[in-house]
């Protein structure tokens, strides 16, 4: 890993990283906080998985979490939201190829050669942070709109894996919504049986494992109804008791304005997980 | 005043708003964020000014003094920097004409028909500021590198006007420095006996008041040897007895990050003079 950038914040290093990615087949931007720390801990892991558009840098430029991961003794790791390079299948809207993985291992020509976050997330990625950051194998998984819903398959898929799990803003059914639908029918094919294993709603039905869920939304985020539907995700839990605290909050919006107002919440919802 | 950004933040608003300005001849951008206030409430106000290549946007999405305004119940200004518009004068160099205003008021043609930007934050501004929020007549103000100078300027020059000052990695010596030098004989001409009433360590002597100022610099800044040099403001004011607290801190650059892991200190810093 190459250290592209380092700066200190909050008593502790804000680095992005590059990489040979070889299971996606291209290099990879990765952002990681790393607190201040006695020397020889290991530290437990918050992934935060980003939104449509985003790189490795919205996160660790607008939501103001160092301070809270220095106070908690926690890292912070920011992945990219796809792979990235001239030979990646790309497509001219903000809301497919380049900048709008999903999080999922496509299957269909040609996205498959280079589309798989969702294995580089949950074990290449993993595997490097630790090998190279003071980092325990202690890990949970957060994350905004197409990275909340990311971060809730993440979890939902791999019971014992993560210590917690939250999400702002998140898509929760993206087999009900237009955003999920264009990604899952293009990556996934159009065979909607295969897309219950990518779906948040419809995999929690089949969770193995009842671990609390935290999601923030804000009633004034325009992507609310036509993309997000939080409601159809609580009914489901509701429906399996599963545990879920649904926070709705008056007046905010989709920005990183709304996550830089409850990121400290998180962040110490997280912790307390990942100490327990 | 027109809003065109609005964004719930900490139980307040940040909003970006424009106006036609009088003194500058062009629309200009100016970010305020108004924490949650009991209905007739005025509050105080603390202006921000940005740095070379800023716009009233890097403050706001970067620096997470939102949280920090909520919690003491003060409004925050920030000002784009310099005039804009298609008939502004500027050039191709990063550190001249737009976003490079300097805060002072440009003497030298083509510059003197817009590059007010010392009466536009100094009075233009604080009227309007005043006229359309909840804004009290106390006022502190801080800022960054170009903007750290200005606020400094800004208070030496007028004594009473504001109740504390502050700034992170300011140019302190204009005169002294290759970015002040190109800027001052470019805007206020050759002679540089007419620098002096824009150079903050040349104002020191001057100063009719001994507001205490607080300095955060970083000491791995790239800019700190050759541009910013605090010292020489720092020998002058230990000469003058004028009261500074110049904190250098080991490891931080000259980036957002450095601004976002001490603005909490800073606003608390500017609250309690303002509410003294």
């Amino acid at each position: 890993m190459k250290q592209i950038e380092s700066h200190r914040i909050s008593g502790g290093n804000q680095g992005v990283w590059r990489h040979q990615s070889n299971l996606l087949g291209c290099e990879m931007n990765v952002a990681v906080f790393v607190p201040e720390h006695e020397e020889g801990a290991r530290l437990p892991v918050i992934y935060w998985l980003s939104g449509l558009t985003c790189s490795e840098q919205n996160f660790i430029t607008k939501a103001g979490a160092q301070r809270y991961a220095a106070e908690h003794g926690v890292i912070l790791v920011a992945p990219d939201t796809s792979p990235r390079g001239e030979d990646v299948a790309d497509d001219p809207a903000y809301d497919l190829g380049l900048g709008a993985g999903f999080y999922l291992n496509a299957t269909q020509a040609p996205w498959a050669k280079h589309f798989r976050m969702y294995d580089y997330v949950l074990e290449e990625l993993p595997a490097l942070i630790e090998a190279h950051f003071p980092a325990s194998y202690r890990r949970s998984i957060m994350g905004h709109s197409m990275g909340g819903h990311g971060a809730l398959i993440m979890a939902l898929k791999n019971p014992g894996r993560f210590a917690a799990v939250s999400a702002f803003s998140p898509i929760v059914a993206p087999s009900q919504v237009p955003w999920g639908r264009k990604a899952f029918s293009t990556y996934l094919g159009e065979d909607e049986a295969e897309w219950r294993d990518w779906d948040a709603t419809a995999l929690l039905s089949k969770a193995q494992e009842r671990l609390p869920i935290l999601i923030d939304q804000g009633e004034a985020d325009d992507f609310l109804e036509p993309q997000l539907k939080p409601w159809v995700f609580a009914e489901e839990a509701d429906r399996l008791g599963h545990p879920l605290t649904l926070r709705r909050h008056q007046g905010y919006d989709h920005s990183y304005y709304f996550i830089a107002s409850f990121i400290g919440e998180h962040v110490a919802w997280h912790a307390k997980a990942l100490m327990a």
